[in-house]
């Protein structure tokens, strides 16, 4: 069911997400099948049986294809927190970098090559001008500074979700078959935090982390900036698409468009780190049963992180101590759903290779060739 | 320095292998150091920093190289324990399975392919005939009854040994940057979970697992065949040769002279599962050192096997529920590795990219423009 809610006449507004059907539960059974005859134990692949069969039911289709073209979009923008002194790193860096993945040079462009992904960056709100080919999505310079004024306008949430969803439309309509979301921004997981906390109803102090790598002053900020924000978030925190504009900004609010139609699109993604799982958090409130579209693909070492993995019931690929952002955690794991599929797909049933099953009674077994 | 034991006379033998130096430190160094200047957060990308430092400290060149050659060779054999019943699968499955492999179908080989590795299967001691090219090196049919007698003459496991320490010795000479070991032997967990028991003192009941699958009946006839062996190992504990001898198998001591030789030629290594890792555990006895250049790929369901990784001081890089051996669980976590070398070697540095690093000083900064 699309997500409602209550416009200023008490009437109800869509916001254009939904119905999500959740992926093919008979193909899934079908995979499960297969797995069954494939030439190992049975359930001996553990995880990697689980996505096989996931990505199977995504696609509808058992056996499950190789993705042909995997791609990450990374979301930039900068937030007006920023100014006050919660990040380790000056705003200027969000278009310095944005200049980065467009020459090939960030770790979102090093870890796409190796996973045989291609990247895509988006300008939602660069406090600069950047690139006209990244910024027609663009919604404003800059979020407002959550900490003591809205985010975002009326119109420009309505602009922000409009973006997301767009830019998930000519993704998939251009043939991607998995999407990852990556995030540039410099003070990024102030927003991001708040919504995780507000959401998961935790205390500031168990939700901070020290972001890209600030200091104990600036941790002090951080904690202090979400802290009111989250005093201006929880009276809209119902309400997902008021929780954006009021308490995070347009980056998150188009990545949260972007994962709600991509689910309603029926096409699978790799969710990063806590800027990612904090817009996939609202997402699920705007479009339920999208997270049965999303794989984490590892837990990052903020604490908000691992609140909004445990609250959307997902269990992350890898664990490997990263913070970077950009889509970084997810290209990680990309290969490992990629071996999923191959194993799925490629892999001889033991009729095929006339192996022997473990249906042998007893010790000193007689066997059961399968021809 | 080389292992030696006591032989018969009270003098000592050395077994051909050390001394382990360690991978370059100076190279390590200038690895963090390059790492300090790509365009992400000092230490942000967590483990894949780590990764990418120990490649390049293996391969001696900073930025490390792309692994052009991995390579997965997979040690078959059977053993007379699997005739007790602790196994959900009769012994002929080795040899239908070796024949799977040399077929392309099956999880070592998709997972291969999915992460561009190569595959080579070997028969140390399987209990049939097989295919001449791949048993120039084969010991034995089948390794003794470990429960009740021992798995190898004296000439046995000095041939089992060398077969290794040549396989290792063939593999770095025709160009392998990257060696994968594999293990398939039905019945095979049986002595890796004695050797490991042994060699961390551990009770067989908190060291035994399901293997591929046995059941309740099938457990308890294991634990019984391991207390009876641990009783015959526990002795020869201190000699990492006999220890193979009475209590292991011609597979294992195979893959115990493989690891150790590949450490002495300076090639990193991905351990795979609980049978790779018993061998592992017995090759660091062997070869003191040989560890600093192996890294855990995954962490199994067996409990042996994290008793191992402990012991050696390994940090396993995927938990996926992986029970199936062969070279599996390596093979999923090798693309993570490219990741890490990837990332380090082709990541801009933040003067390339023209981006401001983090020691703009307070709230409202100031920018330092890198050029």
């Amino acid at each position: 069911m699309a997500s409602r809610r209550p416009d200023r006449r008490g009437s109800t507004v869509t916001h254009g997400f939904g119905p999500v059907a959740p992926p093919d539960a008979q193909i899934r059974a079908a995979a499960e099948q297969r797995q069954a005859q494939l030439t190992k134990p049975a359930g001996s692949l553990g995880r990697l049986e689980e996505l096989g069969n996931w990505v199977a039911a995504c696609q509808g289709v058992c056996p499950p294809k190789q993705f042909e073209r995997a791609r990450v979009v990374v979301f930039a923008g900068d937030h007006g927190v920023a100014r006050h002194g919660v990040s380790a790193y000056p705003s200027e860096v969000t278009a310095q970098m944005v200049a980065n993945f467009l020459g090939g040079g960030a770790a979102v462009n090093a870890l796409a090559r190796a996973a045989d992904a291609t990247v895509r960056v988006v300008d939602i709100a660069v406090d600069a001008d950047t690139d006209p080919a990244i910024s027609t999505h663009k919604v404003r310079r800059a979020s407002g500074a959550i900490d003591r004024e809205d985010a975002l306008t009326e119109d420009e949430i309505a602009a922000a979700l409009a973006a997301g969803k767009n830019i998930a439309d000519e993704e998939i309509d251009a043939g991607a078959d998995l999407l990852i979301v990556g995030d540039m921004g410099i003070g990024n997981t102030t927003p991001a935090t708040v919504l995780i906390a507000t959401l998961t109803d935790t205390e500031p102090v168990r939700a901070v982390g020290r972001g890209t790598g600030v200091d104990d002053a600036g941790w002090a900020r951080k904690v202090a900036a979400i802290r009111d924000a989250m005093r201006r978030a929880r009276p809209v925190a119902k309400d997902p698409v008021e929780l954006l504009r009021v308490a995070a900004g347009a980056d998150l609010a188009a990545m949260t468009g972007f994962l709600a139609q991509a689910a309603t699109r029926r096409t699978p993604v790799i969710l990063d780190g806590v800027i990612v799982t904090a817009a996939a958090l609202v997402a699920e409130d705007l479009a339920a049963g999208a997270s049965a579209w999303w794989l984490a693909g590892h837990r990052s070492t903020e604490p908000a992180h691992a609140l909004a993995l445990g609250q959307l019931r997902l269990d992350p690929l890898v664990d490997l101590s990263l913070r970077l952002g950009e889509g970084s955690g997810a290209l990680t794991a990309l290969p490992i759903l990629r071996a999923a599929v191959t194993a799925l797909a490629d892999m001889a049933t033991f009729a095929e290779a006339g192996v022997s099953t473990s249906d042998a009674p007893g010790p000193t077994s007689g066997i059961s060739l399968q021809k």
